[in-house]
């Protein structure tokens, strides 16, 4: 699902949205809160009006930019105090507080309040930060109070697989409307983050979304179908749009690059989307180089539209038993990214 | 009409701005001659294909963002050297040249080469401005070799009424598509540009288009009208969106205050456009007051939607022979700007 992190996803109006086939999307609780506050979202008639988007929402918790942005000042049992990154406000962030702000903005599905470590990361850490989320997510459901709204919990454990089962079996038991994995896309490899998958996946309830949450690149999602998740949000078809880069089936393309100059192909032969309808690479390319807005809307449009036709084919393959083949139509399923993977998740 | 300064109205794409009710844009041959060159646009299809716009394009000829955005190196009867803004370049521009690259870029209609210089401005500059200009005119209609594209010349002169109206009899002894009145909204005051607006008029022919160059705010085009000018360019709809000033009939509004934090209602009540169709000015203000690019995107929707509700309603109040209505309807067209009027040309 898109990401939009202060209240629309960047660049791209709804409309606009709707047309490449996109139905949920994300807000940040941590950027709604500081601007412009859950209480002003709730008072011009919650996330949905407010954005006017009438497909599903669901906010994350704030606490992945809490841990990632703000300047931490304290982590305890009962939660986290820090200072916003935009005026240096201090602030408290606990499981109460990360519901019934979320409870205010009104989504569709909220999540719990988690501790995300960053990997690497020693046994102790991981451990301590398991169990805080277990505690944490306990409390969540408590203290959730729009029963309307469903409430998934988040798995922990970085690369430990014993330690994120027993996350698992714990939330589980606490029991929630859907399970995400939290914690990945955070500096691990590919490769280790294809190893733990599975082992998670197998513990949650198949008849229950199960949401890896921030991931992320197709090899990622990917590794992350195979090992039986549902359910992604990531970042990158709009911030990777913004800063000219196109994904395709056949690989990744640099707008800004002179080979673009005169090529009057559109990103994609075979893409439906507005700006391929529309658009020649050269034209996409002159308008980045001048500064133009609508490089970057442009862009973004068609990013959310390839991961919308790649996720779309991979559920077609799935009915088919025949995900190998997606390899073959979309090669850069199995790129290795040439660039450091960037954190996905702002 | 929008203008498209390096090919795209900046931030709104074809689809949107085609549902505002714009039919006509503007591009600049100076930006376009700069990057990515008409030669480029021209391999590419010529600048309908390459923007994507299938309705009428005017270019203008170059000359006014020479002499206000370059550096001006030599002007003389043959032409101007100048220097670019973007690299520092030594380039020329004279009528052949301007002809030749908006023969390349292949608008449906372009503009002779004319030189404006700016306001206020001594007799003998103005006269050698007017003499030049009609040169230069004769010269790019000799030069023009694609008879499908209109060519419009240009009136200059200043505030000086008996040189704009030697300058328009002279053009029109050349014989054009159009008659353009150039040199204005460059310093002088509303009232001063009021004045002369009437006498050039009527020396135009009543049967070709007569084209008031970028212009302007409400009132500026109102008085226009008055005059008897049929057409008109600006930047203004498109800028003030991008800097947060939304337009309304009942005047100016300034996205960035703290009054519209909770404010729940459209720009204006009773526009059409998607921006209003959808969206409160509590979240036009958060999208600006936190960086996003839809704040501009939506604003300069509205704004272009303002302007052509407003252009229909002049036209209808003409048919109906009671155009001073509009000054009830739109308060906007007779008030006087709270800031200093910028130069309304990029």
């Amino acid at each position: 699902m898109p990401v939009g992190t202060a209240g629309s996803v960047k660049g791209v109006t709804p409309a606009q949205l709707r047309e490449t086939g996109a139905t949920m999307i994300l807000g940040n609780t941590y950027h709604l809160q500081l601007r412009p506050t859950a209480d002003v979202v709730a008072a011009l008639g919650g996330l949905h009006r407010f954005m006017n988007w009438d497909g599903p929402i669901l906010t994350d918790s704030g606490g992945y930019q809490v841990f990632s942005l703000a300047g931490i000042n304290k982590i305890t049992d009962d939660g986290v105090e820090f200072q916003s990154h935009i005026d240096g406000a201090h602030l408290t962030l606990n499981a109460r507080i990360a519901t019934e702000v979320q409870n205010k903005l009104g989504a569709d599905v909220i999540m719990a309040f988690d501790e995300c470590p960053p990997l690497p990361c020693d046994r102790e850490t991981l451990e301590r930060a398991v169990n805080r989320s277990v505690k944490w997510a306990g409390e969540c459901k408590d203290a959730h109070n729009r029963p309307e709204q469903a409430l998934f919990g988040i798995v922990q454990g970085g690369l430990d697989v014993e330690l994120r089962e027993h996350c698992a079996r714990e939330l589980i038991d606490i029991g929630f409307d859907g399970y995400a994995i939290g914690g990945l896309s955070v500096g691990e490899t590919h490769e280790q983050m294809a190893s733990v998958l599975g082992p998670i996946a197998k513990v949650l309830p198949v008849d229950k979304p199960r949401y890896l949450m921030g991931v992320g690149m197709p090899r990622d999602i990917l590794a992350a179908v195979r090992a039986g998740v549902d359910m992604f949000d990531c970042v990158l078809p709009t911030r990777n749009g913004r800063n000219s880069n196109a994904f395709t089936a056949a690989g990744p393309l640099k707008m800004r690059n002179e080979q673009y100059r005169l090529d009057d192909r559109p990103f994609e032969e075979d893409c439906d989307c507005e700006a391929c309808r529309g658009f020649s690479r050269a034209y996409i390319r002159h308008l980045f180089n001048v500064g133009e807005m609508l490089g970057p809307t442009l862009t973004s449009i068609h990013n959310l539209r390839f991961y919308q036709r790649f996720m779309a084919r991979i559920r077609e393959l799935i009915i088919a038993d025949d995900l190998d083949s997606i390899v073959t139509e979309f090669p850069i399923a199995q790129m290795v990214p040439d660039e450091n993977k960037e954190n996905l998740c702002t």
